[in-house]
């Protein structure tokens, strides 16, 4: 009797020895929890589908309320405009555009000596958050009829005049909250196509996110070319030398980095095709680029350029006392 | 000595097994990731509560909005497209329009011998409500390189194949239902630029519902001019005499006017400007249009037209094997 309650004991000491070490191994491990995290990230992600949903369907009825409550980076849109027959049709479109991004803010900066009632209205009834701006183009900065567009930069001082009411918005909130430590800052023209996309690649940018820029530079598309995780150098047609040879399209910067660089801006006497650079250059090397939209192999971005409109039959119902009702605005 | 060994045995028993209960357990919670989860589930709260939020402030107000959103008209948009360089980013910004419009279904006719992988592939990811048709143009009709975009009219094919869809759809459904009886049948071309309140004008089109376009036919604007309530002749710069001097994007129909109407189609043989004459000439009299948007007095859509893109450099660098990776979709 005492021999064989010895032998049970021991065994049974043994198999539950090995039992133990082996829970113990099972705790060692950390624990594999990729498997057991597919169904939250599903979760999450439908959650974020359903939130967007109905973030579109309160933008609708009540834009400011809704932008008010989120917790995403806000994006700071700066678009220069100026009159031309096409302006309200550019500028619905770009809004409706704007319309589907969730904490967006516009700041749209007239090149005109006063802000227009055409924008000004325009804008009021857009339901998006926005700054109305102007800021005129010195007469030896502009594109005279017949110039050809490549002549001189365009843009330069109304993007410039957007970054000063950002800095003069971000001085009187003392440089700090959340609409300003995480916010993005992007140069959007109001003829280009964006995806919606895009403005989701942007949105976590920590100094300058980069991604390629379609039909630009009489090209398919220019892009950053990423190598490991970094960008390389650029694929462009036109003096890859440049120290940005980036689209306006191309880029976002954070708001943190315009603020840690007060000087920074657009030199609107640079050489066509370096104004990018010239307010890239001195607040961000190539290696610190972040490459978005799938390491710069998807274009969500387009260089669209809207066909002026000919008026030659306007002209001539003009000679005839016949033209189109000049209070009806196109 | 006897009892002690067993009291020494079932007391390691009585432990151990409280152990391997212990164990047991935690193998059937799989692993755990608790520690790990922490973040995840903070963002599923987090979203959860969001979303809480939202659900309680839409439901404070508007309570009815949604149950009006299913009764709307349906209005079935029919957008002949190409494919070309800007193909799409066109239809990216189109499809953004569309996103706002309730009660939306969009009937995209692609120009070509087979649907393409680059629609297809688009429309699955727009969020929107369509059906994606295509139909080539013969060839004897097709417009030749270098050819002025007026020498033939364009599209005729692609809209009579929308038409037949929506009879055999109409018939399928045995010509009833409240998606068929007042639903609007609307012609929009993939660059032109739509207010989102157009489709609202058109929305309740009882025959033909007009309203003027901008920056068409050499003209600030075309429309309908409108006398006590009643169209009674068109301002337009050419051919004021044609049957309907409208452009395509000028009106909606009632899609039971198409239905009453089986043999109305565009003539694709017709004299440029005589297209949209073709199609509603024998379906309704100028006296029976009915004037939108204000009486036609203001400009909801504009005929813009996008600048086809200079690939100089491209060429130049396929030329030197280096050109712009085709496996990125533009």
């Amino acid at each position: 009797m005492k021999l064989k309650l010895k032998t049970v004991f021991l065994l049974y000491f043994m198999v539950s020895l090995m039992g133990l070490v082996y829970a113990l191994m099972q705790l060692g491990q950390r624990c594999d929890c990729r498997e057991h995290d597919l169904p939250k990230d599903r979760t999450i992600s439908q959650l974020r589908g359903e939130l967007h949903k109905l973030h579109e369907q309160m933008r609708k009825s009540e834009p400011t309320k809704a932008s008010k409550k989120t917790s995403l980076p806000t994006i700071y849109v700066i678009t220069p405009t100026y009159a031309r027959l096409v302006q309200k049709a550019e500028l619905t479109r770009l809004s409706q555009t704007f319309l589907h991004v969730p904490q967006l803010h516009w700041i749209l900066v007239e090149d005109a000596p006063h802000k227009t009632p055409l924008v000004r209205d325009f804008l009021a009834a857009s339901g998006l958050t926005y700054t109305h701006l102007h800021m005129l183009t010195p007469k030896e900065r502009k594109l005279q009829e017949g110039d050809p567009t490549w002549l001189k930069p365009r843009g330069a001082e109304q993007r410039n005049e957007g970054l000063r009411w950002l800095r003069e918005m971000a001085a009187a909130a003392g440089g700090k909250g959340p609409t300003i430590e995480s916010a993005v800052v992007y140069f959007a023209d109001d003829d280009n196509t964006y995806s919606l996309q895009l403005f989701e690649e942007m949105r976590y940018t920590v100094k300058v996110s980069v991604w390629p820029v379609g039909l630009v530079g009489g090209m398919k598309f220019e892009r950053p070319v990423v190598e490991n995780g970094k960008v390389v150098r650029f694929h462009t047609g036109w003096r890859p030398s440049r120290p940005f040879p980036i689209d306006m399209a191309g880029f976002a910067v954070s708001l943190k980095l315009v603020l840690d660089n007060p000087e920074a801006r657009f030199d609107g006497d640079a050489q066509i095709g370096f104004l990018e650079s010239s307010f890239l250059q001195n607040m961000v090397t190539m290696e610190e680029l972040e490459p978005k939209a799938d390491m710069c192999n998807k274009v969500l971005v387009w260089h669209t350029r809207t066909e002026k409109p000919k008026m030659k039959r306007e002209e001539a119902l003009i000679k005839q006392g016949l033209g189109s009702d000049p209070n009806v605005e196109v």
